[in-house]
């Protein structure tokens, strides 16, 4: 059965985003190294620069991801990213109700229920893992019992203010296991699993 | 010179503490393993119980350890540590005024401001460093300049609420380098030095 996994970039003291959605500090890491990773972020093409072990880092785990499930506003910030995730998996959205502008298009499956999306982002990943990222997403996941992962690639910055990772969390203390330590460019991978 | 070091146990969402000052999770890593480390809290004495690598890393920043800082919350809660801190160091309290009970005894120096806490210390340090923690003198020292270096001793939790390691940071972003890892038994141990 796939894993539900939650892989976020994360300062220190647990912001994803600095003030007015600032990730110049926890995306650092994808501009620090000279192996080019192209992405197509909606119909732009982008390349990321990393280091060697980040490179490998993100092929394996872009290669092992099966399907993309996002909640809500992740989805408006990043316009659905075009329909089609940098990582070019299935999406499923959480959400209640299809947003204005995609009631005919096919390439995103929006869920009404956090169980529903979780149990379609699981079949359609096979294989692979579903890939999720967002707060509010990863707080009812966790809350629901239905998160089986979460990588933090944990950057050295102090932001201080911002948008946190964890946040929302009704079941705590949550128990992890790991992590799995992968010393990266600029960036400290750290892969735990969700004790149940 | 004498490095000021901050050193605290904290869940990967950032707490030091849990909801009304729970602290089995984040000192977890102290009951978990079978080398014994005594240590005496107050006049009390006490024991660690942790693994091989836990336990040299231990040895190791106490060794290198020259004098405590600490602020005069964290100093209340401990009660001073009766005098005497389980690293055994000389201690240097930031406080307005000394609190009652302490006006006769020397084996706290009060200071008044945050810089000349930081300035007493390192001399009493001599060529060891200044070991400190607690949410306020930590920001004291972040946001005056005068923290050379973090060690955060993560723990495999997510605590949801409670009392969080960086509060109240107002020189942010703050830039690390490192960290150097040290993967110990049940904690990951993270030591970074604050950019400048």
């Amino acid at each position: 059965m796939s894993r539900i996994i939650a892989s976020m970039s994360m300062s220190l003291d647990g912001f994803i985003a600095g003030p007015e959605h600032r990730i110049d500090e926890v995306f650092s890491w994808h501009h620090s190294g000279d192996e080019v990773i192209p992405v197509t972020i909606g119909d732009q093409p982008y390349e990321f620069k990393v280091g060697p072990v980040n490179a490998e880092y993100i092929r394996r785990t872009w290669g092992e991801c099966g399907a993309i499930l996002c909640g809500r506003a992740l989805f408006d910030m990043t316009g659905g990213w075009g329909g089609r995730h940098p990582v070019d998996r299935p999406i499923v959205c959480y959400s209640r109700g299809v947003p204005e502008g995609w009631e005919d298009r096919d390439e995103v499956v929006f869920a009404d229920t956090i169980e529903e999306a979780a149990a379609v982002a699981k079949k359609l990943a096979g294989d692979g893992f579903v890939g999720t990222s967002g707060t509010r997403t990863v707080a009812n996941l966790l809350n629901a019992g239905l998160l089986d992962g979460i990588e933090v690639n944990l950057v050295p910055y102090l932001l201080g203010k911002g948008h946190r990772f964890f946040d929302g969390l009704s079941t705590t203390p949550i128990a992890l296991d790991g992590p799995e330590v992968i010393e990266g460019e600029g960036v400290t991978h750290l892969r735990y699993t969700v004790r149940k």
